[in-house]
């Protein structure tokens, strides 16, 4: 009997459910048209393009004018920090987590050059409160960046605290929330938010960026670009938030399910020879975990692991597509090779599961003595 | 009897026919998961993106490696005239015809501010070529551009004179063939080329942009950005490789099709009172038409004929959703108010613009009346 395949990869990318596929071909077929311009074909358009709007910042809880769908999370952690700190005018500096994505790091070394100053955490990667609130007594930051949850980690943040003390610095805070919103409740502080369609079950290839009405920021790029040059795709839209809507009136009951199968994972994972299990038990997405596998490079696990069926993810390779070993685990501390990431998404079942715990200490073992790895017990 | 709607606003923008529908439905099934990742569905995602990206390149007869899908043609001029201005230390200027599109003078103007120098055309649209010989005498000048056709007038320049006053200067040139690909021949003469999916029929949220080999760049932008930060949707390279692909199929017999209906249509509008029917007759693309009614608001006689069914783009209105009157056609010295455009895509009938002929001196008629216009027979 021929097995499917079981992916579990979706942090940032997922199989389209029935329904976001309706609403895409819905979309193509009903919003082709220019939204920009005057007629009937565009006002349809527009009318698609804002219900979709609406409807994201609705789940935000953002204001519906203040939330811009950009062509990529890139894009919109470009923009975002580009204009928030051209707007900070005399103050230069960025503070951002150690465990940031690459895009948002990138974006901002970019905006500040030799001006981006990292606050570390703690071992399950929780930004330091008394680190940042120390790193925001200079009178130089423009902003902060810590996101909500981390793509690898699975690691929740306490913004509550976060943004306690950004707001006593008054320096807005900038939250990545590309690992969190479909998962679990949005975070409630923030002065712009990062959110990344594809990661909730929607197509690929669009952003969101949501401001609160204080958030003052000023245009860093040519007139006439807003914040998405040239537009962006309506079906695209569209999908991600029929893609959000569905996720959201399914997330208690799919949230728990998942949760439970993340445990099992994790108990099972740490139960193995030279295998560290990350991130918070507790504080964290209930779909995602990563764990290291001593003695193995992560590219040829994976393989092994594909070949069996199963696609994974590993450590940085998940957002750069680098094999370079984590900066994000390396920042917590742990052990950079030989990570494996489990990102579940709601076609992932129980079966799926076991079937992936039945095969991993024999996947691992195999790649391990195809190494010449010390011989473990697993 | 309920007639059907007649779009006849194609530039940029069209429905898309049942081969494309489908190709995006192959691609969103097929080509959901992140192509930059490990993993057999992300390499499946990525041989789709390759396989489009060859197609696309082969058919503008560019080399595959250089050819890079973009968020938008947008994003494609500010990428290309970021990245040339930043290869040629030393040289600061940028010079553009006057009749470029808005996206591509505010990429320019917002890499080299107040250094864009404008090299007017004749009164079709030409580019002066004794004009930009001596723009070009300076040692300054970064880099030119000059657009294939005009998405306006649909006048097609000659790009042969002007790769040769840019070779002869060393200076390398960027086109922007953003309303001709799929329409005419691909241009020959280019150092540079930015075209647009959604004028071929593709769909909307996707640009192309190609370089020669010996075409110099330096990246200008975040780390890990490459020319589309976050990478693009597969689906849309996938339907855009699709779709040019099936309008080349079709061009020779499609385009005199075109041609002779927009023959028909210059020549009924040249006959009706104040009606200037403007751009080269016989250098142009198949499928645009503009023509400029006096005594007459664009937006009013948009509506008016988009409440007879039939939707039509008016000058500048087309590119940048306002309705200022045409830099365009301003910078041809024609009227720029009242401007009607029309941009037939395949699915336009002969009887289509039979109808829309019929109709278009009544609602021109209306139009004037409801203003007090003076009285002009038409």
């Amino acid at each position: 009997m021929q097995r499917s395949r079981v992916y579990l990869d979706s942090g940032g990318a997922a199989p389209l459910s029935d329904r976001v596929a309706d609403a895409l071909r819905a979309g193509f077929a009903d919003g082709w048209a220019d939204p920009a311009r005057l007629g009937s074909e565009s006002r349809r358009a527009r009318a698609l393009l804002d219900g979709s709007r609406d409807a994201v910042a609705d789940a935000l809880g953002a204001r519906p004018e203040l939330v811009h769908f950009t062509a990529s999370p890139h894009a919109a952690f470009n923009r975002a920090i580009a204009g928030i700190h051209a707007a900070r005018r005399g103050r230069h500096r960025i503070l951002v987590s150690a465990i940031e994505r690459d895009a948002l790091l990138n974006a901002a070394a970019f905006v500040a050059p030799h001006a981006v100053d990292t606050v570390d955490g703690d071992r399950e990667g929780h930004v330091s409160i008394e680190h940042l609130t120390a790193a925001l007594r200079s009178n130089d930051v423009a902003l902060a960046a810590v996101q909500h949850a981390n793509q690898e980690l699975g690691t929740v943040q306490r913004l509550e605290d976060v943004a306690r003390a950004t707001q006593a610095a008054g320096v807005p805070l900038l939250v990545d929330a590309t690992s969190s919103i479909g998962h679990i409740d949005p975070p409630t502080y923030w002065d712009a938010l990062v959110a990344h369609p594809a990661d909730w079950g929607g197509p690929a290839g669009i952003g969101v960026l949501a401001l609160e009405p204080h958030t003052r920021w000023l245009p860093a790029w040519p007139e006439g670009d807003d914040w998405a040059p040239g537009g962006i795709s309506v079906p695209l839209a569209l999908a991600s938030a029929v893609a959000l809507q569905e996720r959201n009136e399914h997330r208690q009951r799919e949230g728990a399910r998942l949760s439970a199968l993340v445990d099992r994972i994790r108990a099972r994972a740490a139960e193995l020879t030279g295998v560290d299990v990350l991130g918070d038990p507790d504080e964290r997405v209930p779909h995602i975990v990563t764990f290291s596998c001593l003695y193995v490079d992560g590219e040829v696990l994976l393989s092994e692991l594909d070949r069996r069926g199963f696609a994974v993810g590993s450590g940085s390779a998940c957002v750069s597509g680098t094999l370079e070993p984590s900066r994000v685990l390396a920042a917590v501390g742990a052990l950079t090779h030989g990570n494996v990431r489990v990102a579940l998404h709601p076609g992932v079942t129980e079966q799926d599961v076991d079937r992936f715990l039945a095969e991993l200490p024999d996947a691992l073992a195999a790649v391990r003595s195809r190494i010449g790895a010390p011989h473990i017990a697993s």
